[in-house]
């Protein structure tokens, strides 16, 4: 098993695909895809299109459909959501699925797409993630980090770290025929420097900042635990993602 | 003082300048910039192009002109040294002009040309170049990794976050407030991680394996050492840095 962290979709080499490719960002958008089918969502259906999204989830039963829309941090007008993992309650997301366009995150699973097992992973589900891989053992792994409009982010790249981290526990392979990529050896360092307080990392982040002066305290909070969650976000069909 | 560090000269923002901006390329440019003027050499004039370089250099003095040339980690043909900090020796160096084009770090020191003040960093003299900001106390200061080919290297960032833990503890700045950017967090826990150990670093980097594979090792080992030299190469005019 090699293991590529990207910080960000456009790192992500052209020509080549991964046998398994997990996008990841912490915030928010995985980790609310990974509350929301923890929930019970029957599924989240990404778009990088709000007037796409918007055309799709008309053709779906009302009841079951949520338009989940963020920009910059904030919900989309007339959408039912931004994108906040607190909004995913069973009461509100169970048997729905959620149409689903935000700033980021959106990307890098569509940058993804084309690999045989497709991930979303966030600190929340980092250890179901881990688990998962450790048993498929695929040949490469890619980790794309979502950043901010193309910059690299600390949340993102922790998060690949702590994955990468279980993994290098888990096989037992050594660190430097694990990594693929220099980026990996870093990840895994700034995980090891911050595991004992990732929100401390999260709210100085520069999106974690962003978020703090919107109010969303709580969100970060919630963001940065680690395997609260033992659920398996893959992609079912292009843009499509179910639990496993 | 804000310090922003940026993995790669393509991720240096533009339509900006920083009052101060640090250069960086560990393997081996900067390495070999700072021993040359260590060494006595009378200035170093980079060069991205080797047509310019070949007929800047031949208006020169012969006896006081040396061509250093390096692509792919391997001198170019017909040119009197590669990349090697070893060859810069005073015998062989004192009083002369080297006229030098790399594959990775004149790039990087282009891209910062227009600073007011720019400086070649390496980790042999961090220490040099971290007392002398500290001294200037400039607003903004900038740090670049040369990376590969525009991909990230864990040897320009760990020595990027070696500059900026310095001047973390010199300042007493807090690291939230001292911090631009979420690459300067990263790169300080990346130094505090291996700064024990910075040779296994570089030797488990990408373009660390690539010089062993070259039989470099006695350059990884020289590259790896903190401090060891007590010299600025600061910009003169754009491409020429002399010993402050």
């Amino acid at each position: 098993m090699k293991i590529f962290v990207y910080y960000t979709p456009e790192r992500v080499p052209d020509g080549t695909v991964a046998e398994c490719a997990i996008a990841v960002d912490v915030l928010r958008a995985t980790t609310t895809i990974a509350t929301a089918l923890a929930a019970g969502a029957e599924a989240i259906q990404v778009f990088s299109d709000l007037d796409k999204l918007i055309a799709t989830s008309a053709t779906w039963p009302a009841e079951r459909c949520i338009r989940v829309g963020e920009r910059g941090g904030k919900t989309v007008d007339g959408f039912d959501m931004g994108n906040s993992p607190f909004d995913c309650t069973p009461e509100r997301v169970k048997a729905c699925r959620l149409f689903m366009s935000t700033t980021n995150g959106t990307r890098s699973l569509q940058r993804i797409e084309s690999a045989k097992t497709v991930i979303a992973a966030a600190l929340v589900n980092r250890e179901a993630v881990a688990k998962f891989i450790y048993t498929q053992q695929p040949e490469t792994v890619w980790i794309v980090g979502s950043g901010w409009e193309g910059s690299y982010s600390l949340e993102d790249t922790v998060c690949a770290g702590a994955i990468a981290h279980s993994l290098l526990l888990a096989t037992g392979i050594p660190l430097e025929d694990l990594a693929g990529n220099d980026e990996t050896i870093a990840a895994i360092a700034l995980y090891r420097s911050y595991r004992e307080d990732l929100l401390s990392l999260l709210q100085q982040a520069s999106h974690g900042k962003r978020l703090l002066n919107l109010n969303c305290h709580e969100d970060l909070k919630y963001c940065s635990q680690t395997d609260i969650l033992d659920v398996l976000p893959v992609q079912q069909q292009p843009g499509v993602l179910v639990a496993h």
